[in-house]
């Protein structure tokens, strides 16, 4: 067993956060990425740019079978980005458990037990794979089906959005945000108007910093 | 929630029994396979073929990612079928985990909570996800995913191959298995040497009753 880890990256501020927390926790980190046909495909380029940046190893695993199965508002261009009652338009069923699954078989591949994603179910906008308890559960699962000690860490688990964006500068990183993507529209410069953008805006504004990313 | 219930399955003995095992108790059954890079293409062949059987519908799950990413005697043809000390060769890590993520999510795009699997931990092959413990918690991992009350049925979990095959037996069927496929090599004939065949043969055996495939 090493002391390497995987690093689950989308190209946002969460998980670009995490990945700068696993670089001082963690020997070695690898980098990893899911084309699951999502409308924000520029968020694979801000995990390949940032990647690139931190000099890392970094592999994007392609997963149709999350657009061909789901009907959501990340992979369909056709349905409304809204919350609301009930489930977001925005949730993709299984997400993070096909991305956990899949990474968990990539890294015991390489002897890797370690996994890190940026869930975080304090500002989770409604997504049941966020939360802790899902986490955990998936853990042991994970643990019972390879035979094998996986550990999923998740450092943002139970902070706000404005404690991340500090955690980040307390990281000494803070500037490394600007290469990441949030906007589920997919649009550079970020429209500022959909829920991962109000979040992440208000995430700042409560942390009395700047959001390094340009707005329309 | 519908009475409708999804089973997975791979065009085995195992998995056709608890389609028959499904047909009993469920008002509606849906039949799905994955195409994961398995060297025993015959399999989904036969899925196919039982599913016209039966007149059930059926939809075959491409999942090229398992190929890329694992390294095992049943998706790559330079590995030799072997048993013995650990985890046998056949054995593809996450496999089963991957399988029922899929069908989870494919399953409640149409409302349906019931999930039937062949995975049996009496004769379980060293299979770590074929276990009652494997299945509980993954239960509980997709529930908690998606917020939705899947149930994983089991029915063949503490049965032996022998007991197997008398259950088939019992539910009128076991003709049917004759147009299953088990052979690992993916011939056809069956091989009679593999691993797979010998566990079947054994259970045939077992049960006093003729294996209605031909072998080698």
């Amino acid at each position: 067993m090493n002391k390497n880890a995987i690093v689950l990256h989308s190209g946002g501020q969460d998980s670009t956060t995490c990945l700068v927390w696993a670089l001082k926790k963690f020997k070695k980190v690898e980098v990893i990425s899911f084309d699951y046909g999502q409308r924000h495909k520029a968020e694979l380029l801000a995990a390949k740019r940032i990647a690139k940046k931190l000099k890392l190893p970094h592999k994007t695993i392609k997963l149709p079978v999350i657009k061909e199965l789901t009907k959501n508002a990340l992979t369909d261009k056709s349905i409304k980005i809204k919350t609301g009652k009930g489930l977001p338009s925005t949730f993709v069923d299984g997400r993070n458990q096909m991305f956990l699954t899949v990474a968990a078989i990539y890294a015991k591949q390489k002897g890797i037990k370690d996994l890190v994603t940026g869930v975080c179910q304090t500002d989770y906008s409604g997504y049941p794979d966020c939360r802790d308890d899902f986490i955990k559960s998936m853990q042991k699962t994970l643990q019972l089906a390879m035979d094998f000690p996986f550990k999923i860490h998740t450092p943002l688990m139970n902070l706000t959005k404005a404690e991340s964006v500090r955690f980040m500068q307390k990281l000494g990183k803070l500037n490394l945000l600007k290469y990441t993507h949030t906007c589920y529209e997919g649009s550079v410069p970020a429209c500022g108007k959909c829920p991962a953008c109000k979040l992440r805006l208000k995430g700042f504004k409560e942390a009395g910093l700047e959001d390094p990313i340009p707005y329309h």
